[in-house]
């Protein structure tokens, strides 16, 4: 029956592949941008709606001071087992908008591109899983097993209220494993499962001083925020990488021989990372292989913007009143952004640097699930039959997301995965992201035959 | 007849004052911003149509790839000599806009105050030349001595193609004295004449790494522009403010004892300056005093401005794909811009910049002139007529100006001086600049006064 169902859920998704399309670029032509508040409750309305006419039993629960989470549930009739899945149906910020090719939230078709902010992070993968549940639905009239949905709109912003759900929620999220997805695709055009993410501390910098930008003939007299702020930076990082703020690495652990073996196995073509980047080399690495690791394994500090003074064109002979800083912290397991925060600011403090403000704007923790779980296996089968080749498994994925709270406070296994394109080149993050036609409804088939291989899994 | 030629002059000036006033607003309503190239030409327009009204023969000179000249002779009918006034009608970039309180090109009367970009750098100097030469002709149908009006505009973006004008024109502007009438009042209120000024060299900083801004998620792989901008300034700079960049100060020339003479009798109520900048202590000073003799003395390095990456609201985690930074150097007596971009460029080169290309977007030499210059007494016998009180002397000036052109490229005794308010409390480059109509008038008065007493000294 089982096999059946999955293979009528396939058929469907191969005979409503225009009204998918039509409901996902719907979905993508509604701005939902974290970072400055935008469009987020009518997304999250949507994505609702969606949810409803595939016939998920859905609710907006509004946080408090945060975005609302949409919660949906389908209980099967066959099973006793329930996947949790997780996603988001927010998104980065569009700027520089002068670098994009189409309007960011214009959903425009150009051949198979969907050329939108989100097409691949990550509403395509949002729409996959109500897509694919449906699918099972509108066929079978039933569902491979219990499913709950856990779409949140702050995941690019550090998912601020989502440990508070979490935790406030443990019964309504009671489960037996984990998805989140919210992956792309290796860059080698494999499909991506990932046993833990890193983590994350995002934090501001500020620096004021003179009321406003001053005549820079001042210069002898009045201190400059801008220098202030690149003392401050030179201290925190050498120019060979090293993070040097006491303590940093302190909690890092090294990859298990089973999480180790698995890197072994990670195909790495860097010359196509290279090439879609413009460059010629990798930073520090003398091999692909070298740079790969490094990859999975750094922990890093990456200055994300920095906005002084007068940047325009032509020369303003001004000396700044205030300097403004942002910073992202990549974190291996088991660093903790917290305590980590409070180790740059007792840094900043011991250096001489009580003039800089820290505010900090996001915390994730590092996450890691065994190569031997249950979904990981399923999502791996899964793989094979939505695409017809094996996936490529990540012990780590280098990017963040709140992974932990299913993993450290739900004490699940979970897994990171989702459809193609790679995000070496859907732009996610920068201008002119996109997904294809084909990598969209490809996912569908793939979140539905993860929960179907979940379901009859040993 | 000269005594009484000056009081006709104070006379007519004080007639005129409403038109003298509507001109002038007219013209700060002109645009004219050289580093962006905006209204430059029809400014010039209004300049030279206010000196045709004035008696003054001008011309526009059309300057190759810069901005045009507007230059004006009067030929004495009782004296010899020759003045050169210099000026600029060109003004600086209104970034911030969002700090203004009124329109940066509306002229907005709100009392006294006149809030305008120009208003007191350098458009109330320009007009008031002007006037006062119209003010000498149309009472007594001649001027003092002869005078040669240079107002350039492109006094903002370091004065670029003024070189090559000066050196094709030194038989037009052949004179006895120049006077730079670019000034403003000296902190305390009283007028101020500098003897020199200090140099500039403008720098733009720029790093490329990838194409474009990428997922931070790639940062242990690809280098990070703001990075290397940072560790780069951090070479170039100490926190203690000194210069790190080889052989910076090696043609730096202590004042001579003249100089130093005149340092001690300037006043400096610093107070004054940390009310009006919100600041608490002067920087690396322990009195007022040691502050005024850094102000004068030390050559600067200033970052301006810096841009890379997301400086929106909210978290974005991306990779910068470049940064730009703009720094200005401020150079003391005989400090060359020239050569000291040249050690720049070699700094960077041995502190393995290669990456960080150097643009120079203005060179400006430092100057002096002797505290014994006929000029110099002039222009204090005119500070005590006009305002009724002694001038400051400054042996340099802490800010900058063609003046070298003047001193080492003419050989002549050279000041820089002009109306008030003073410029610490007149926003001159930042937003809300104003005068007030009694500075505005007075200055006219002032000018009026220097040409009187230039034409009359042994």
């Amino acid at each position: 029956m089982k096999d059946e169902s999955l293979k009528q859920a396939f058929d469907y998704i191969q005979k409503n592949k225009e009204p998918f399309l039509r409901d996902f670029r719907t979905l993508l032509r509604q701005p939902s941008i974290s970072a400055q508040g935008k469009g987020i409750a009518d997304c999250a309305r949507i994505v609702k709606k969606n949810m409803d006419t595939a016939g998920i039993k859905t609710q907006i629960l509004p946080e408090k001071n945060g975005n609302p989470i949409v919660y949906g549930e389908v209980k099967s009739k066959s099973s006793s087992k329930t996947l949790l899945i997780y996603g988001h149906y927010d998104v980065q910020p569009v700027e520089p908008l002068e670098e994009w090719d189409s309007g960011p939230f214009e959903a425009k078709l150009q051949g198979k591109k969907i050329v939108s902010r989100g097409a691949a992070d990550s509403k395509n993968n949002v729409t996959s899983c109500i897509k694919a549940t449906e699918s099972f639905l509108k066929t079978t009239g039933d569902v491979p097993l219990n499913l709950k949905f856990l779409f949140e709109g702050e995941e690019e912003i550090g998912s601020p209220h989502l440990p508070g759900f979490i935790d406030q929620n443990k019964e309504r999220l009671k489960a037996d494993s984990v998805v989140c997805y919210d992956g792309d695709f290796d860059e080698t055009g494999r499909p991506k499962i990932s046993l833990g993410v890193k983590g994350l501390l995002y934090v501001e910098l500020r620096c004021k001083k003179a009321r406003e930008d001053l005549h820079s003939s001042y210069a002898p007299l009045v201190d400059n925020p801008a220098w202030r702020l690149v003392w401050a930076l030179n201290t925190m990082k050498s120019p060979e990488g090293k993070i040097l703020i006491k303590g940093w690495y302190d909690d890092v652990e090294p990859f298990t021989p089973a999480q180790s073996k698995l890197v072994s196995k990670i195909p790495f073509r860097g010359e196509n990372y290279l090439k879609e980047w413009g460059l010629k080399k990798f930073l520090n690495a003398k091999t692909n292989r070298e740079a790969l690791k490094k990859y999975l394994m750094e922990p890093t500090c990456t200055i994300c913007g920095i906005k002084t003074g007068y940047t325009g064109q032509g020369s303003k002979t001004v000396l700044p009143g205030s300097a403004m800083l942002k910073i992202d912290f990549r974190l291996v397991y088991n660093q903790n952004p917290k305590k980590l925060l409070a180790a740059l600011k007792s840094h900043l403090h011991q250096h001489g640097f009580d003039d800089v403000q820290v505010k900090a704007l996001g915390f994730l923790e590092p996450s890691r699930t065994k190569p031997s779980a249950p979904i990981a296996k399923a999502a791996d089968r899964a793989a094979k039959i939505a695409y017809g080749r094996s996936p490529v498994v990540l012990p780590r994925n280098p990017a963040s997301g709140p992974d932990y709270l299913f993993t450290k406070r739900l004490g699940l296994d979970s897994i990171w995965t989702g459809s193609g394109p790679p995000s070496a080149y859907s732009h996610a993050h920068a201008p002119n992201e996109y997904t294809t036609t084909d990598d969209f409804i490809a996912g569908i088939r793939y979140i539905a035959a993860i929960i179907h291989q979940y379901a009859s899994i040993a």
